[in-house]
C-alpha cells in the first residue's frame, strides 16, 4: 500500500471494502467469527450442554463480544461519517451484536438476549453483499418485485379463505373438538390450507371433514398461483435480453429477438446480397 | 360540487362511486368499519374474552349494526333503481350484514350468526373493486378462466383417484385401524394426496403402507399439473401486453408495444399518406 | 330414424355412439345410474347406515345390477363383433360391473366386492370420452407423455433417495423409536420426502432429526422437478402453433412464429412494396 | 469375436463396455443381482423374517458376496490400469460391495453393515449409465447446474429463516411445549416451513401460533422459488434443441432444426458455390 495513504484510510479500505485482498481476508475472518458466535448461541441453548459447559461458553461469548466491540469502534473511527454509519442499518446491527454480551454480565438468565445474539446472523449478509451470488439474488428479487402486487392479491384471497373456513369450522366442530375460538379455527385453516397438517386439531364430525377436504383441495390447487406468478416473472427477468443491434437507419438498438426489419422505421436490420425480389428459376421445388 | 346536482345525486356519488375524493374517503371509512366489525366478531369468539367483555363487545356490535343499517337505507334511498340494488349480489350482502345484530337481540346464544357476521368480510371486495390491485387480480382471473376446463379435468381425475384409493384402504385396513367407512377412507385419501397428512388416521398394515406410499408419490407428482396449467396460462395472459394489431400485409398480430412497422415484413402497421403506402394491387389478401 | 336401418343397428347407434340425440340421452342416463350406484356403495359402507337400511340398499343394488346386466346383454347383442367387445377393456369393465350384485346373493359379507363395485366408476370415462373436455385432457396427456422419460428418471432418483434415507434412519433411530425395519424406514422416508408428514413415526435422536431435516429440505426442493418438467412440456404442447403460411417459392408451410423469410429457400414470405434497399431521404433520424 | 483379440481384452469388453450384446447381457445380469441383494438386505431387516429365515438369507448374502468378489477380481484383472480402477469412484463402490459379506462372518450383529449393503445400490447407476434415459437425466442435470447459484441463494435464505424462526419459537414457547433448545426450534421450523408438519412439536401459545402461521404461509409461498428457477432453466435447456449456428451475416445463432437460410436476414446459413454466396465486400462484420 502507498505510504501516502493515511493509517485511518488504510483501515477503512480493509474494514469497509471487499475488493482488495486484505479487505477480502478481513471479511472472511469476520464471517467465520459470526458463524462461530451463532453456533455458540445455538448449542448453549441445549440444556445438557449449558449445564456442563456454562463457564467456557460464557468465556467464548465474552471474547467474541470483545472482538465485535473492537470491530465496532474501529468502524466508527475510520468511517468518513461516523454518525451516519452509527445510525445506518448495518451500524445498528453491529451495535446490537455487542449488546447481549455486555448485558449478560448483569443478567445471568437472559433468555431473550438469545434473539439478539441470533440477530448477529444478519451481519452475514453484509459480508455476502459482494459475492458472485449477488447477481443471482438480484434476479430473484427482481422477479419478486415484479410479482409483488399479484402476490398481495393472492395473500388477500388466502386471508379471506382462512377467515371464512376458520369461522365455519369453529361453528361446525365447536370447542369440544379443539376449535375453541375463531382465531384457533383460522390457525387450523392456515395449517390445513398450506398443506402443513400438524394434526394437533383435526375435524371429527362428517360435515367438518367435508369442509376440511374442500380446504385441502383448495390449498393443493392454489399453490399453483404463487408458483405460476413467480415462474412467469422469473422467466421474464431472465429472458429480458432483446436483440442488441443498431438499426443502420434510425439507430434504434433493441429489437424483438428475431426481428428482420427495424420495427420503427421498417428498414432491413442486416444488409442482404442479391436482387431479392427477382424470381429464382434455379430454385428447386421443395415441398414439406 | 355543483349546486345544480341534487342532494340525492350527491349522496349517490359518494356512496356508490369511488373516483371522487369524497367517494374514496367514504370507501376508506367503510373498509375500516368492516375490518373492525370482523375483528370484534373474531375476538368475541374467544371464551375468556367473551366472559370478561361480553357487554362492551355487544354494544360495539349494536353500534356497527346501526351504522351498517343506516348505510343500507342510504344506499336504497339514493340508488337510481332501489329494487335492482336490493336484489343484486352486493345488495343482499349489505342486507345480510345488518341481520345478525338485529337477530342477536332475540337470540342471546346465536353461534350460527357468527358466520353471517364473517360474511360481512365479502363487502371488502366491493371497496377493493377500484384499487390498483384490480388489474393484477384480473391477470390471475384471466389465467384461471383460461385453465378452467383443464382444472376440471384435473379435479375429476383427483376425485376418481381418492375414491378408488379410499375404497382400497377401507378394504385393506378396515375399521380397526380407523378406516370405519368408505367416506372416511376418501377423507384419508384426500388428506394424504394433498400432502396435508394430519396423522389422525394412518395405515398400520404393510399393504396399507405400500398403498399409502403410492398415494403420496402420486400426490407429490401430480401437484405439477395445476401448477403447470396455471403457469402456462398466466405466461400467456402476461405476454398479452404486446401490441395487438393485424399487420395489413402479413397478418402478424403481436408486435412490440411501440412498433410502427411490422417486424416481419417491414410494411407500415398503420396507414399513412405517401409513396410507401400506395395501394398494392399485386398484394394477395392473406388472412390468418 | 330411417326405417331401412334395422332395429339392431338403431340400438347400436344409441348404445355405442354419442353423436346422436338418443345416444347422448342414453349416455346421460347411464352416467346418472353409475354415479348413483357408486354413491349407494359408498354410503352402504357406513356402519350406522348399513345397520338401519341394509334391506333397501341391497334392493337398490340388485335393481342396478339387473339394469347393468340388461345393458351388457344389449351391448353384446347389437355389437357388430360381440366377442371382440366382450374381451375389450370396456367390455370387461361392463361385465365386472354386474358381477358383485350376483355374487352378493351368495356371500352376504362380501366386503371385497366393494372394490369391484367402485370399479364401476371407470365406466364413467367411457361416457366422458366424447365430451368437450376431451381436448383439454389430451393437452394434459400429451404433456405427460412428452415428459414420461424425465418423470421415470425423477421417480428412480426419488426411489434411490428414500431407500438410502430409510436405511440410514433405521440404523440411526432403531426399532425403539418406531423404525422397526428398513421397509418401515422407507415408508417414513416417503411420508417425509413427499411433505405429507403423518407424524406416526418421528425421529427422536438428534442425528435422526438432522437427517430428517435433510430429507425434508430435499423433498421441498425437488418438488420443483416434476413441476418444471410438466410446465415446460405443457407450454410446448400449447404453443405448438407455428406460423402456417405457404412459402410462395418452395411451399414450405410451417415457419418460426415471426419469420420474415422462408428458412429453407431464403425468399421473402410476404411480398413487400417499394424499392426496399434504396435509401429513404425522407426518413427522419429517430434515435432511441 | 475375432480370435486375434486376447481373452483378457474380450473380458474387458464384456465387463466394462455396454455397446456389445455380451456386454449388455452382463450388465443386465449384474443389475438383477444388485437389486436382488438389495431386496435381501431390506427384507432381512424385518424382525419376523430375520428370526425365521436367518440361515437361508445369510447363505444368499454370502453367495452374492462371492459373486461380487469374483466380479471385482475380474475387473481388476482385465482393466488396462488396475490401480486407477481400484481407486476410482466405482472401483471403491465395487470394493465396498463385497466388504459387508466378509465382515459379517466375524461380526454376527452387524447392523451398521446394512448401510454398506444398501450402498451397493449406487452400482445401479453404473449399469444405467448407457441407457436411453441418460439423455433425459442430462436435461435435468443441465437445468440443475444452470440454477445452482440461484438454488444456493434460496437455501441460504431458507437457512436464515429457519434459524431466526426457530430461535423465536424457542424463546416464545419454551421447553414446556417441546421447544427444549434452539436446535429443536430449528428442526421444528424446518418441519413447518417445508410443509411436512409431523405434529410431534406444535405451538401452544397464541403468539407461537401466530408465528407458526407466518412460517407456514412463508413456506407455502416460497416453494414457488425453486420451482420457478428450475422451470425457467429447464425450458431453456429444452429449447436448446434448436440449430446452434451463427448466421454469417447477422449472427442470429438459434434456428429451426432443418433451416438452410437464416430466418432473420435471408442469407444462406452455410456457404455454397453460386452467385448467392459471392463475397459481399460491402457487408459489415457484425459480431454478437
Amino acid at each position: 500500500m502507498d505510504s501516502s495513504i493515511s493509517w485511518r484510510e488504510q483501515l477503512r479500505i480493509i474494514v469497509f471494502q471487499s475488493d482488495t485482498p486484505p479487505g477480502r481476508r478481513f471479511d472472511k475472518i469476520l464471517l467465520v467469527l459470526i458463524l462461530f458466535s451463532l453456533l455458540v448461541a445455538i448449542i448453549d441453548s441445549i440444556e445438557a450442554v449449558h449445564r456442563s459447559y456454562a463457564a467456557p461458553l460464557a468465556w467464548i461469548e465474552w471474547t467474541l463480544t470483545f472482538i465485535f466491540a473492537v470491530e465496532y469502534l474501529v468502524r466508527l473511527y475510520c468511517s468518513p461519517k461516523p454518525l451516519k454509519y452509527a445510525f445506518s442499518f448495518y451500524g445498528l446491527i453491529d451495535l446490537l451484536a455487542i449488546v447481549p454480551g455486555i448485558l449478560a454480565i448483569y443478567y445471568s438468565d437472559a433468555q431473550y438476549l438469545l434473539i439478539v445474539r441470533v440477530v448477529r446472523m444478519l451481519r452475514i449478509f453484509r459480508v455476502l453483499k459482494l459475492s458472485p451470488y449477488l447477481k443471482q439474488a438480484n434476479y430473484l428479487l427482481a422477479a419478486l418485485r415484479g410479482s409483488k402486487q399479484k402476490i398481495i392479491v393472492f395473500l388477500a384471497t388466502v386471508s379471506t379463505l382462512v377467515t371464512v373456513f376458520g369461522t365455519l369450522m369453529y361453528v361446525v366442530e365447536g370447542p369440544e373438538h379443539g376449535f375453541t375460538s375463531i382465531p384457533k379455527g383460522i390457525y387450523w385453516a392456515i395449517v390445513t390450507l398450506t398443506t402443513v397438517g400438524f394434526g394437533d386439531i383435526v375435524p371429527k364430525t362428517p360435515i367438518g371433514q367435508i369442509l376440511s377436504s374442500l380446504v385441502m383441495i383448495t390449498g393443493y390447487s392454489i399453490i399453483a398461483v404463487p408458483t405460476g406468478i413467480f415462474t412467469a416473472e422469473l422467466a421474464n427477468a431472465m429472458r429480458g435480453d432483446q436483440l442488441q443491434h443498431d438499426c443502420p437507419v434510425c439507430a434504434k438498438n433493441a429489437h424483438e429477438p428475431n426481428a428482420a426489419f427495424c420495427s420503427r422505421c421498417g428498414n432491413a436490420l442486416f444488409a442482404r446480397s442479391g436482387s431479392r425480389d427477382a424470381p429464382h428459376p434455379a430454385q428447386p421445388d421443395i415441398s414439406t
